[in-house]
């Protein structure tokens, strides 16, 4: 089983990816800090290489790989935004980055990953599909697998951008994070614990895909049958690597409606006059709808990502 | 007559204005890079206060005001970011803003105007209707007239963007600006030059409100008789404060069709992850065009805002 990483492999992830990443600015707004009666810090992640946090965990994976694993290339299956990064890490590197996506992915994303040298491979929407056609990929070309969450070089890489942002922000009282699959959670919980063992990690589904809220609460992996959700980043069901992390490391799971993401999303665009997509609204909408509490302190909200189809946006033209 | 600031006024305007802006973040994509041929360097203004850099002159300008000036207020005329900008730099300071702007001017920015405390009066969407209503309010009021760029404070306030930008990224060949009624491209031409003799300062304008490429070219004010631009905020006619830099300390001044506006400002969304109205997008729009040359250099463009109707979009959704 894929253990989550411990601090020392996010810090050595730090270093290994530095100078292949950006160091994403943190944005704040005078008129979202009074509708929530807090202090929001906003990680833009949507700034980083290929338009998403996704960057950080695929360079750790894509480097940390022996020349003799690297040579063969790297598989995954992603709805997007991991496999435009790890295709861009791969191509860094110099190696094949193979990707399975369910035939469901929004163009725009499938788009992104071709353009950064992927070699696409279509399948059905389940994670079954994915994860058949992704060993099989592998077993033909004797590529390694990177599995977008389940992979312990993955979590430390995304839990970099914790460490960043709190030195950005040293007095942080609490971050949350979209949950999806949860790597990008359990690094941060891992990492941000390390640093200040007080500060509360909070996580955010839509309530359509909320695996990770009822699973929390539950207490053992609880998933949703049909998962369903704009904000399609979010999709995944966590694993037991990174439930683990998220039972004894997360202080709370919140969650919004649809109509509650697209109000969130469009209000950063108007706001902080940047592009994100849906998954990264909503943290914003699971504290303004009250699932989540900011408690009046300083929160830092992760925006995981920009990628949006500028033709099919989810709010209506005049 | 009004005349352009020196560097010294600029220098001066830097450190008034210090607490009270944002230094803003600088942004870079490889495709924007690949597309053009050069390096390219965002000035991200946008993501300045009020969602423009014009937060810089009228700070500047607002600050500078005698305890007495400042008792009776300021009153401008604005097509809507000057205006946001002066009403935020007055209410800081705890006094009155009066903004008389055209009709015509979009909702959005007539919100953004009064969310931050201007009391607004429309007028005709003429120049002259505009300095006549400015006059009877400053008139009535005793208020100090704060006029958009041919102001020597405003001026210098924009001009801080130029020393910004050049300590975030020193070597610099180039920087472009839109031109609107040339206050920003003044102080950035003037900051610029002081820094480094050698550097070249470009403007960019819509095709259809080119007075400052003509004026450039023909050595004399040459106004366009009905300025039309989807860039609502270059709609202006340069003074003779602004014509005098401009025709002295700017290099070339390109211009660009409103369709190679739009598709400049989508890429900029898509590339940067960004929001940026269409002023903003009209330098890379006369890169991509050819009508200002890179040179295979490092340029630096200047993003002038962020202030968009996101229900009104200029391009199609599907």
């Amino acid at each position: 089983m894929v253990e989550a990483p411990g601090f020392e492999a996010i810090q050595a992830a730090r270093t290994r990816i530095a100078a292949s990443v950006r160091r994403t600015p943190v944005l704040r707004s005078d008129s979202l800090d009074e509708a929530l009666g807090a202090r929001l810090y906003f990680k833009c992640e949507n700034l980083q290489l290929t338009g998403a946090f996704k960057a950080r965990g695929a360079f750790n994976a894509v480097l940390n790989l022996t020349a003799a694993q690297a040579a063969r290339g790297v598989v995954t299956h992603s709805s997007g935004n991991h496999g435009a990064a790890l295709a861009l890490a791969a191509r860094t590197r110099g190696i094949p980055a193979y990707v399975v996506a369910p035939r469901t992915t929004p163009a725009t994303k499938q788009d992104n990953m071709r353009r950064y040298g992927a070699t696409l491979q279509l399948c059905e929407p389940t994670l079954a599909a994915r994860e058949a056609a992704a060993q099989q990929v592998a077993a033909a070309t004797g590529a390694t697998m990177i599995h977008p969450f389940d992979n312990a070089d993955v979590m430390a890489g995304q839990g970099t951008v914790a460490l960043e942002l709190l030195e950005q922000v040293p007095e942080l009282a609490a971050i949350v994070c979209p949950i999806g699959g949860g790597g990008l959670i359990s690094g941060v919980a891992v990492a941000a614990h390390a640093v200040n063992a007080q500060i509360r990690v909070l996580g955010a589904e839509p309530a359509g895909a909320d695996d990770a809220r009822r699973s929390w609460e539950a207490g053992r992996i609880t998933p949703v049958a049909q998962p369903s959700s704009l904000a399609d980043g979010l999709l995944a069901t966590i694993a037991p690597s990174t439930f683990e992390v998220i039972r004894t490391q997360v202080q709370a799971v919140g969650s919004a409606s649809e109509a509650q993401i697209v109000a969130a999303m469009r209000l950063v665009w108007d706001e902080l006059k940047i592009v994100i997509e849906a998954s990264s609204a909503v943290p914003l909408a699971a504290l303004l709808n009250g699932s989540l509490s900011a408690d009046g302190q300083r929160v830092g909200i992760i925006l995981t990502g920009g990628n949006v189809d500028l033709q099919r946006l989810p709010w209506k033209q005049d």
